[in-house]
């Protein structure tokens, strides 16, 4: 658990050094469990002009929330690899006028030990992820998205 | 062709004044020319971790360039909407190294057209956009997205 905690703060200070943009977002990550990946950021830094949150900040949040569970997953494992999103598909069902929420979780049960056995075999693997950001009823946007991970040379 | 020119540096005005992360990502509007915008922005602020272009901002770029044509194309027409991006996918096809430059264009020849009569008849209508950022090869990345416009009261 502890070491979880002590990810969890080792990916957000990494995302806040290397990211210009998500230091602008103000992102952090409160919480990590191995299968889901809590992101935050404050409606500030990412509105629009119509003072909710603007598209693109949902859009980055939600993709990088789904980079860092993949990204803690394979590090858990003692794999240092670079990781990438494909393709990936966004539903906004509503606006959001607070604080942006985002969890991340793998589509699968079982994809992070598939992919960890995948970049052990071959040096690369792929794993598709959800994200959602919270809303009133339910989630006010939904990604979903598959992602490449390289082992590094 | 000068209506053209000031309109997309009103709306960049109008980006950079209300959305504090185009604002982040220094975004510009180099041209508009009702069937297309042109949108840009530095790579320093929207570097990732690896050096090259962070996908979030990728996502916002191509949402907002996307959301700038439609605007713009209502407001050449005198209607003044509220305009949301509603599905979205994104594909990723190469990391971008430099400047990002996006392009939005509507995907059906008359789309602007249709959605200018739907929102005087209705009141609102929906438009599918396709946004590309420059790669090596082709496009780097594209987003294809469904908007909706609704007047304002």
């Amino acid at each position: 658990m502890d070491t979880e905690v002590s990810a969890a703060k080792t990916l957000e200070a990494h995302i806040l050094e290397h990211i210009p943009l998500a230091r602008a977002m103000q992102l952090a990550v409160p919480s990590y469990r191995g299968d889901e990946l809590e992101m935050t950021a404050p409606l500030a830094p990412n509105s629009n002009d119509k003072g909710c949150a603007f598209g693109g900040s949902m859009a980055s949040l939600l993709t990088l929330a789904g980079w860092g569970l993949i990204e803690l997953g394979l590090r858990a494992q003692g794999l240092a690899c670079d990781i990438y999103v494909g393709d990936s598909q966004i539903r906004y069902r509503e606006p959001v006028w607070g604080e942006l929420r985002g969890r991340a979780r793998f589509n699968e049960p079982g994809a992070l030990d598939a992919l960890v056995a995948a970049v052990r075999v071959r040096g690369k693997g792929r794993v598709d992820v959800t994200c959602d950001i919270e809303g009133q009823l339910g989630a006010a946007a939904t990604l979903t998205a598959r992602f490449v991970a390289k082992r590094r040379q």
